[in-house]
């Protein structure tokens, strides 16, 4: 079973703005279609003839006219008010051109607990619609009063028998109440009128408030929408794939890029169901280098820190004011740039196939960046994170033209260092609006695998955190934000980025560290005092640790040390990290301590 | 029973900040004392005994050390670990100054279902904890493993027989799950160690997630905490009212007005429970006027508008740069000023006693406004609200100092209007960190009373909004704040504000409107195809309401007639409305078509 024949689709409900702002960002992202959400019709200035004009012109389908409310078993005298309604909602379809009306489920009090009347008054009013050349989708929402599930919801189209009344099935309504969708392939495939897809995190809530504000994106959430298509699929179903998702933060979010991030989950879910469309993710080896646009003071300020961490300046970029500096396998990048202070500008990491990996990229509506190099330099293949940082693919061992070291004179060899081997991982503050678009992108285009989204207490607001890996675990990126949008009184620092350092003996390299002037972070008394409590270390163990300001925990797998520099050009702060065993983390129970700490330096270089 | 004599607490979890922000917003509001909260402890750079000394020159006593995990009904092994955890917490408390330790029901893996066993190693930790001079409070979690009622804590704690061992009681854990706190009556007061008061509104969640993010203070939510607290202090409690409200929003705020919002909270509590402290809230009659800051260039827009709209400029202020506009009891002063547009700077309302509302509001915590006034003109009592609107108690018709209207020459009869005849409601957006202080703000106090928390989807983002209003609706005061933080993307107002004016028919009134000139906002075609659908008016009714670009909705009392200007001076808008019948909202399912219209009126314009 293939799908990638299927048209793709999206509801106007899951995008912000007017249906004129909706429209527009659907037919930019390369929909084929829309569903029109009737409160966004009420709401435009265009008339439901011109708004179909309209999506024309984008050469957009209006696939679906929805939600028409709590039609049916009800006594003789609402149905014919039901019925009036309807007549003129058809006029509006008629208007607008579109030809599948959705009708959800009733809540009403004014409904009875009676199929067979639902089926018969169903039944007319399909007779009336197909009078109008239209279709009735009938679909079970998860909180209807009486008809809750996709099996209910299609023994009573069954018994309606009308050509012109159908289901619609959302993944949603289904899959929030655990239904089991394998019955799906049951129902034949004509009598499928339409497919709403939407993802959800597994949430312990009323599934009306669950719906309403937190569904995602497909792949965004934790729902197997790969399965629950294809059960839809293999029933004959060939209609659009139709993404219907409301979001408290995709509702006021710019539809632009919310659009692409939709889209986005559709090609990856057409992926998941082999569509041959794309080609795979390259396998990534590890992080190659991070490169940071430094003003000049920062500049200053950075070289000094990595000094003190052990780096060493090893060479320059031939024709771009852009330095190296190296320890083992770790690799910072520092790029003199106006911008002010400093910025994680460029995550880049190994691939065995850097121009598939950005084909890739580009099929997947990653935006490539184009580079400008002379003949003779590497043609790094580089494409733009949600958040603008750029994300170059390399192979830094190769013999070839993707072997960006050959662009830097070397001006001095490597110094003895202070026990870094390589970039364990680097952690992303992301801008409020691109939380879930950037783990998404992450997955997509890079094929990186994301872990559970875990949240803690920071000193100024709950924080969000995501972190998408490789299945070896040698590319880590870890994605945070804060719960709510940062407020302002919340002093510090605007979306501070971690460089992450390997470190095979976290004490040793923060002794070395300390001896050659880095800039570390002191951690106060308490946190070792708990930590005796909570975790008990060897008490020499306790000493060290706290001697050096080196953090600790543990979970089943290992153990993790792990210590801070300040904050460095107004934004960035190098970590070392030692991984004993298996521990799986990123010491995300020592953040908000270390956030405290971050917080104290700042006011006091203030 | 009096609470008048109780000490007012506050856990430092309550607040945003580090432990320093958030001892001194505490003491800045007049708290007695603090709980601390152990992960603020441990992330401080201050060590215990330090942070004992800060609280003491900042007179906040520490009345609660918080909170102790998963230590009763454990296998031996680990009670032994537990107890070396909890003398290591001790030696902490014994460092701070604290003398009595939460110890909250458990949730760990390694706890069995066995009363006896939990009893006799609390009787354990009480006897150790006895003899540091520390007393346990011990609470039912209301998602404890096993322990998880008021009542089982209870059982257990007499079973346990330690007089170092009581109950802590949280309103929050026995409220959620609808416990009768009734039998609180009967537990001896001296076992009732520590009361902590939360409030919340009525969420269907999962009740650990409703905990963690979404208590609010007292007076904000939906239980009933003075019923709660009688009970409490009926029992022969002595110790003091203290908050511990885990909140997204507060967890993010400025600590300073957040700690001030709490202990307005806890006043209004004591009030409610007879404490005498208070002067009553003087009854509050209806709008006396609202006042606009206007720049030059607004202030000619707003003439212009008050013109078509049916308004007079009927008088100057004898010494102040204010010209007073009026028609009927509607009354609306342009008062000209620096900043730049037009925006809402004064609510004035009606009071019998102007000075007691000021004196109440005062000891509210409310900032009285400092007025310049010639001895010969009126003393208007004034206060800040937390936006910094000022609130000005008058007495319009009086013979006294507090008639403002003395102060006005009069320089214009009122003319012939366009049918308002008062203002019905102001409508003001608050800013997103203050919207749960606001509603309590006006309820605390002006005495007026909370209508239930709304939400709507606006074209950039859910808007929850809420209406406060004496009992008799004639001062009404819609709060309404983005859901998030208003974020970047989104075009037009910022925090926009409306003036709702009264008139017995707005058909009327709008077409004299349009006829004087008024800027009167065009609703589309497709709103009324849709209400024909929805609420069927009569065709004659729907044709005029149509041609005067007039809303509709109707409730099981009433109907109301309402509609708009454009937006003027880029924040203010005028509103026009009829009720008839008992007809009790202020149209919000209109909002979002209302809004979308906004918005192209402002692209039109700019």
């Amino acid at each position: 079973m293939s799908s990638t024949d299927s048209r793709r689709s999206i509801a106007t409900v899951c995008l912000s703005g007017t249906l004129e702002d909706k429209l527009t960002a659907a037919a930019r992202a390369g929909f084929d279609g829309v569903e029109i959400f009737e409160n966004d019709l009420v709401a435009s200035s265009w008339s439901a003839k011109e708004i179909g004009e309209h999506c024309s012109e984008l050469g957009l389908s209006i696939d679906l006219y929805q939600p028409f409310r709590d039609f049916e078993a009800v006594p003789p005298d609402v149905l014919a008010r039901n019925l009036r309604r309807a007549e003129l909602k058809f006029d509006v379809m008629g208007r607008l051109g579109a030809d599948t009306m959705l009708v959800c489920s009733s809540v009403s009090p004014d409904a009875v607990d009676d199929d067979d009347l639902a089926a018969e008054q169903l039944h007319l009013l399909a007779e009336r619609a197909a009078a109008r050349g239209i279709r009735i989708a009938y679909e079970a929402l998860a909180w209807g009063r009486f008809v809750n599930t996709y099996e209910h919801s299609w023994r009573i189209v069954r018994r309606a028998a009308h050509p012109a009344l159908g289901l619609c099935l959302d993944s949603f309504h289904i899959l929030s109440r655990g239904s089991d969708p394998a019955a799906i392939r049951t129902i034949p495939g004509e009598k499928l009128f339409f497919l709403q897809l939407a993802d959800a995190p597994r949430l312990q809530m009323d599934v009306l408030q669950w719906s309403r504000h937190h569904r995602l994106f497909p792949g965004q959430g934790a729902f197997d929408l790969t399965a629950f298509t294809g059960h839809v699929l293999a029933a004959g179903y060939r209609g659009p794939l139709s993404l219907e998702v409301f979001n408290d933060v995709f509702r006021q979010a710019d539809p632009g890029p919310a659009a692409v991030d939709a889209m986005r989950s559709l090609l990856g879910l057409q992926e998941t169901l082999g569509a041959a469309g794309l080609p795979p993710a390259p396998a990534l080896s590890g992080h190659a280098f991070a490169e940071l646009a430094v003003d000049a003071d920062a500049e200053v300020r950075l070289a000094e820190a990595l000094r003190g961490l052990g780096f060493t300046e090893t060479g320059h970029h031939r024709s771009k004011p852009v330095r190296l500096w190296r320890q083992g396998d770790a690799r910072i990048l520092l790029n003199s740039a106006e911008a002010p202070g400093a910025s994680v500008a460029a995550v880049a990491v190994e691939s065995a196939d850097p121009v598939a990996s950005a084909k890739r990229a580009q099929r997947l509506l990653a935006p490539i960046l184009p580079r400008s190099h002379r003949a003779d330099e590497a043609d790094l293949s580089a494409i733009a994170a949600p958040d603008g940082t750029s994300v170059f693919f390399c192979r830094t061992g190769a013999d070839t033209a993707d072997s960006w070291l050959g662009d830097f004179t070397e001006t001095s060899p490597e110094g003895a260092g202070a026990g870094v081997t390589g970039i364990d991982h680097l952690a992303l503050t992301q801008p409020f609006d691109h939380f879930d678009e950037a783990a998404l992108f992450y997955r997509a285009v890079l094929g990186l695998a994301p872990e559970p989204v875990t949240e803690f207490a920071a000193p100024f607001g709950l924080v969000r955190s995501r972190t998408v890996a490789d299945p070896s675990g040698r590319v880590r990126i870890a994605l945070e934000s804060a719960l709510l949008r940062r407020g302002d009184w919340a002093p510090g620092v605007r979306e501070p980025q971690r460089i992450a350092l390997t470190t095979g003996d976290a004490l040793a390299s923060a002794r070395r560290m300390r001896e050659l002037g880095a800039p570390l972070l002191e951690i106060p008394g308490n946190y070792y005092d708990d930590l005796d409590a909570r975790l008990a270390p060897e008490p020499s163990l306790l000493a060290a640790l706290r001697e050096e300001s080196v953090l600790y925990d543990r979970d089943e797998h290992g153990e993790l040390l792990h210590f801070f520099t300040v904050v460095l050009g107004g934004r960035v702060i190098f970590e070392v990290v030692q991984r004993i065993g298996g521990y799986a983390g990123d010491g995300a129970a020592n953040s908000p301590v270390r956030m405290a700490a971050h917080r104290r330096q700042r006011a006091a270089a203030a």
